[in-house]
């Protein structure tokens, strides 16, 4: 407790205008008292402290354009208001295990992960039709559908030339990494029509929504930093699993977050009858359950705020979310036991605090 | 007169199942009675017939994933309700400007222009709000916005991809042309806030929506095809000038076309107070129009039927269609122009009978 308390004044000192992406990542996990994490992840942030400044700087000018300022509008509020930018991290970390320095190129596929992530955001925001993002309504709330389809397309494309003028190497499996995202999408989609509590569909869904970036930020990385492929490719595996690890706190979060925290609406997995791990051990466990969502999913069925805190009283009392945490755990040990495959040194410690902020954290 | 009945007949002759895409060709000539054209165009067909089938068949190809029927379902009701297959058209006939047969890689190019094209109608649907497009609902009243979004975004992929692993040398120029799209929508959107009659922003914004991908269709045809590059640039001024052509008959018909033949809405530009080439000119010539227009783009009045009857009435008597009408003959002049230096033989026959038949249509 005592160690909890000195962090939380360690990273109020470092909060300061120029490094907010760090502290945001130890402010998910302090919260939690993951105490070793933090430590780490304040070391991280004092080495890496310049890089970040220098992605941010690089971020804020992606958007302009005095004549078009709805749909830039739009994009740009969602990507100034600073998420965790764990992809680009990942990108910067893995070409730093060869001691690749953060420099131009390096920097344009950081960026370009961070855009790539924040355009199926704003695609997501209409498809979703989410009200709340990041702690503040959706850019479709404020702008308008038509703002936040051309403000996603922007950032795709954006995203797409930077890399290809960059590296043009890595635009085929970019591409690739799009097109797995956009199918995952549309069978989330599909599977909205009935609740099927089917564990290969979901894992299917995630793996091409979350997962595949994950993947090519790190495998990417690896590749800019000159590993060999072999090491690339561990890399890569590395970021698979730890999106599914992402995602699957993210699944947990949305029944027991606080909206404070998660800047989201609350319960709008359950709310749509969306395809979640835990939405699925619980309707596993409990006929019952497995009825209403159901009757959700299936029908224009709008569950009431009670019925809802009902139903995520029934699916805490089926294990289901302690068992969702379990299984993030299982797969942030598969990231680890990939990484720790890679040679040793601060890069690697810092994707193995990245590993188990995604698992600790509250937002 | 007498040719006229003699062409109608020949085209119903023609009219098989094979060849859908040049009898609609033909057929959105044939009512304006440009015979020339016309049987220009019946001409192009029996020599084209065989590589417009395979492009319908490489089309009808793209969207299949029994997984996720919703969005490519969305996609292929677009994509299957054959248009006029325009873009594919002018791909295929410059790299037969160098007798380049319709093999692997022109396919795949003409095949992308008309993805690219489907994939900007489902966003534009879901951005306009439009509830009619060739003749049927749009996608986004059948399937949702959501399916129309990931649908484009499906197309969009596909295109790009399709693209970088046959020629990936086109690559950058075909993301150049989507990001002009997508900057050339943005900006459209946001002058609807209030009606301004501005040429330039009129001619910017058709650049990129329209222009953009006409000239990268006919310049990417010629660079397939080998022409010495200042040929193949030629051919993106005659698809450049094409496309405002097209763009310009556009503007006319939603002002006077028939909802029968074009298979849109009627009047959607103005009821939206969209700038477009005939609502600029009656702006300039009637204070009085100026002001209603303004009205109607600067707030959400959603003007009546008979509303807008007076209102067509008005333009037209300001001329500012037939206006239109000079000013699309001005740029078909100006490609045919360019075209004329270029190698003669049947392919620069048949790109001429396309401009002239984007002139002379009526859907």
């Amino acid at each position: 407790m005592s160690n909890q308390s000195n962090l939380r004044v360690t990273v109020t000192d470092h909060n300061q205008k120029s490094d907010p992406v760090l502290t945001t990542l130890a402010e998910t996990t302090q919260r939690n008292r993951v105490v070793d994490v933090a430590s780490r992840l304040a070391e991280m942030r004092d080495w890496l402290r310049n890089d970040l400044v220098e992605l941010e700087e690089g971020l804020s000018h992606i958007v302009q354009d005095p004549q078009a300022d709805l749909a830039w509008a739009a994009a740009e509020y969602l990507l100034q208001k600073a998420g965790k930018r764990v992809r680009p991290i990942c990108v910067m970390l893995a070409a730093q295990m060869s001691d690749r320095a953060f420099d131009h190129e390096v920097k344009q596929v950081a960026i370009c992960a961070e855009l790539v992530h924040t355009a199926t955001l704003m695609h997501d925001d209409v498809i979703d039709q989410g009200e709340d993002r990041r702690g503040r309504p959706t850019a479709r709330m404020v702008y308008g559908n038509a703002a936040s389809v051309l403000g996603g397309d922007h950032l795709l494309v954006d995203a797409l030339q930077r890399v290809h003028s960059t590296n043009p190497a890595l635009t085929g499996s970019l591409l690739g990494v799009i097109a797995d995202m956009v199918h995952a999408e549309a069978l989330q989609l599909e599977l909205r029509k009935s609740f099927r509590p089917d564990r290969n569909l979901y894992q299917q869904v995630v793996e091409g929504k979350t997962a595949a970036l994950f993947r090519w930020a790190l495998e990417s990385g690896g590749q800019l930093g000159n590993l060999a492929p072999e090491q690339a490719t561990l890399l890569g595996e590395v970021g698979a699993n730890l999106g599914m690890t992402f995602q699957l706190i993210d699944d947990k979060l949305d029944l027991c977050g606080s909206p404070e925290e998660t800047g989201k609406d609350t319960c709008l997995d359950l709310r749509e009858g969306k395809l979640t791990w835990p939405l699925i051990l619980a309707a596993e466990r409990s006929p019952s359950l497995l009825l209403r969502l159901r009757h959700i999913a299936g029908s224009d069925h709008d569950p009431k705020v009670g019925e809802i805190a009902q139903m995520v009283e029934e699916i805490r009392n089926t294990g289901a979310i302690e068992d969702t945490q379990a299984e993030a755990e299982r797969f942030a040990q598969l990231a680890a036991n990939a990484l720790k495959k890679l040679p040793s040194g601060r890069a690697r410690d810092a994707l193995q605090a990245v590993i188990q902020t995604a698992l600790h954290r509250s937002r």
